[in-house]
């Protein structure tokens, strides 16, 4: 028997722990897991699935040193005491399952050095996407290619608001109030709706795809507070939808790499754009396999304790196939060992959308062309849309242009006498 | 360095080729691999990529018996001589990676039991979905749930030509000379459009998702050439598009499994609908997960070899970490022992769609209703659509039914007076 120490017995670890306990009908290796220990913050609630007498804790700290305990199951999320906690455990030779993005993203460097060190793994295929199976399809299938994109929908609550509002016209207030209460969105909303959720995500997928480490802090990050009903109108009429992307692209000319994340314009013929609802997509882009997509559900307690246990069980795999004095499987230890230097947001290439509230009509579209090739901006699109309190709007989508260009052309733009405001601007896939 | 032979140099060969013999900027591991040996039928022609001298031979045999090789990848395709050389290669202790759908879904009881006898892996990543990693995940992630669907549009040509006849409102035989024209249809092209394609990789994908071997003759099997454009379009108004699915589903009473292939009308905001052209995709449902969806090319040179590799270089992981003596990965070995009843098509439940031409409209529909009631079929919906040739043309979708009672109920129908040919039958999903 395998015996795995939980640290957290809440939505995923419960989830967890019902399908180790019922094991009927699933893979066999299951039968091979013991919970030996499940670490808890009080021992007075009720918990279901039941656990044998001397299983729950409230010492996790005995858990990750407890000799008996060969994988440590971290579920507690956020970042202290997890990251602490993880570290120990590596320390004393466990092996670790998480499903916390946020201290991978931001701790990763260390946990991934010492678990190097200790010849340990540290899998996390819940981290990213719930259920979907992507981290190791990244690691052990992808990885001969080049990988040029990976793009993700990787936030439920945000994905389904921007739905929402899709498909209800409605506005970002309204739904995420609507969320709130259907338990999509958290009371305070701020690491999904302003894009951290995502861009720890990102991070994580990034360094595993382009096999390099990513500075968490260094991901230029907007989220879906400002996106207007009248944009998500707009853009449908252009034969756009507007999602939450994460991005992390390679640039072909050095070694540097783009990652960021905020609301994009994406084509209704785009596999991405058909994801609704808190589903979540990864789509990567190689060469030479070309685009797949992984598709699922992003969270909830069943799909990310599916994820959970499958790395469980690939541990369990491994370990009865070889002993643990051996190395590291190089498709499943972490490889990377060097951070990689971002692309400055002003610096990448990308289409935008841009709405202008104008004066003067028929003036306007000479000037905004005549600015927008000062500085190098070439136009795919500029459409009259409407009126709006007796000011025309007018939207603009560009061809991939620098975006330090397109922002110094904005800045002259803003300063004309014709302008009244530009209330929205949005990158387009 | 891990010595592999490839039989075959035909497009996915040259393709498996080009990944190994350009590394930079793939996953390491691909820099351990010498391609030691190529079986070709002849040395008289070009090759590219060129390879050492003495690399290429005409004797296959000799390649599956070298002492020096580990891996042999098959990539000739049909069922022999494969069969024979990958029988003949497991016996000599060789790793098996192979992209040859027909002779795992035909010869894979004997492939799979002598390779569990001789401690070998039969990888096949790239026998479906081309690109998409499917197989592994299914294998390695998926398999903590209990599986109860897996559902792939997983034959380009078929899914090519369906989409150009939705697209274009063009009839079945036109697109096919397109598809043969521009090389996405080969000149004889039974086993695509009658759905044997499919039928060998839901009989693979199956085995692996229900942990049960599939006798690949017992699968129902519908192709596409009676699919009609008038059907199309009269699905398009009712909300559905129509795929060629080939569909594995546990049957939720007994152990039995449902697995079948046929053109299926799927409602347009499944996620299925929006895979079109020659892209593949498999959805998988199951307990606690929910339902997953992976995404991608489904054939062509690169997407196929992306897949090779990753088998190869997964081979080269493990015999990197532990000694070849020792016990196979439980979750890359093949594990399924025993054949697995299929449930005969006319037990089967399912909806239908069945388009019926009629002389007497007023008495019709209650003739209609009357036959279908006196076998418990219960229709969803009636619709008349329109008239051809003075005969009404009459649409019916039933609820969940089993199949057998549905043909019954037809039957009946056929011997109406008032009915004057039932054109035809689709199911839905």
């Amino acid at each position: 028997m395998v015996k795995i120490g939980l640290l957290g017995y809440g939505t995923v670890g419960t989830g967890t722990a019902e399908i180790i306990l019922d094991a009927s009908g699933r893979n066999n290796l299951l039968r091979e897991i013991e919970i030996a220990k499940v670490g808890v913050r009080t021992l007075d609630k009720p918990r279901s699935p039941q656990l044998p007498t001397g299983v729950l804790t409230t010492d996790l700290s005995a858990i990750v040193c407890d000799p008996e305990i060969d994988i440590v199951v971290e579920l507690l999320g956020g970042l202290e005491p997890s990251r602490s906690l993880i570290l120990k455990a590596i320390n004393n030779g466990k092996h670790i399952v998480t499903a916390n993005k946020a201290v991978i993203a931001r701790h990763g460097e260390e946990i991934y050095t010492a678990a190097n060190q200790a010849g340990v793994y540290v899998l996390l295929e819940g981290a990213v996407g719930g259920g979907i199976p992507v981290i190791k399809p990244l690691k052990q299938s992808l990885g001969v290619n080049r990988i040029q994109t990976v793009i993700g929908i990787v936030n439920g609550t945000t994905n389904y608001i921007l739905t929402q509002m899709t498909q209800e016209g409605a506005d970002f207030a309204e739904v995420l109030a609507e969320a709130q209460k259907l338990g999509y969105a958290e009371a305070d909303p701020t690491a999904d709706v302003d894009g951290y959720d995502a861009a720890d995500k990102i991070a994580i997928l990034a360094a595993i795809a382009f096999n390099d480490r990513i500075k968490r802090e260094d991901i230029p990050c907007e989220g879906i507070r400002q996106i207007d009903a009248t944009d998500i109108s707009y853009a449908d009429s252009l034969d756009f939808v507007i999602k939450l992307l994460a991005i992390a692209k390679a640039n072909p000319d050095d070694d540097s790499l783009q990652v960021r994340v905020h609301p994009t314009l994406v084509a209704k013929d785009h596999p991405l754009a058909n994801v609704n609802d808190v589903y979540n997509a990864i789509l990567v882009e190689g060469e030479p396999l070309g685009q797949v997509m992984f598709f699922g559900p992003g969270a909830g307690k069943g799909a990310t304790a599916s994820a959970v246990v499958s790395d469980i069980i690939n541990i369990v795999g491994i370990l009865q196939t070889s002993q643990t004095t051996q190395k590291l499987d190089p498709l499943l230890r972490c490889p990377h060992e060097h951070f990689t230097q971002l692309t400055p947001i002003a610096e990448i290439v990308t289409r935008f959308y841009a709405r202008f509230l104008c004066r003067d009509v028929p003036g306007v579209i000479g000037h905004l062309g005549t600015s927008f090739g000062n500085h190098n901006v070439s136009l795919e699109s500029v459409v009259q849309i409407g009126f709006r309190n007796n000011l025309a709007e007018i939207v603009v989508v560009t061809h991939d242009v620098r975006e330090g260009n397109f922002r110094e052309a904005l800045k002259e733009i803003e300063s004309l006498e014709s302008i009244d405001s530009i209330p929205s601007i949005l990158r387009v896939l």
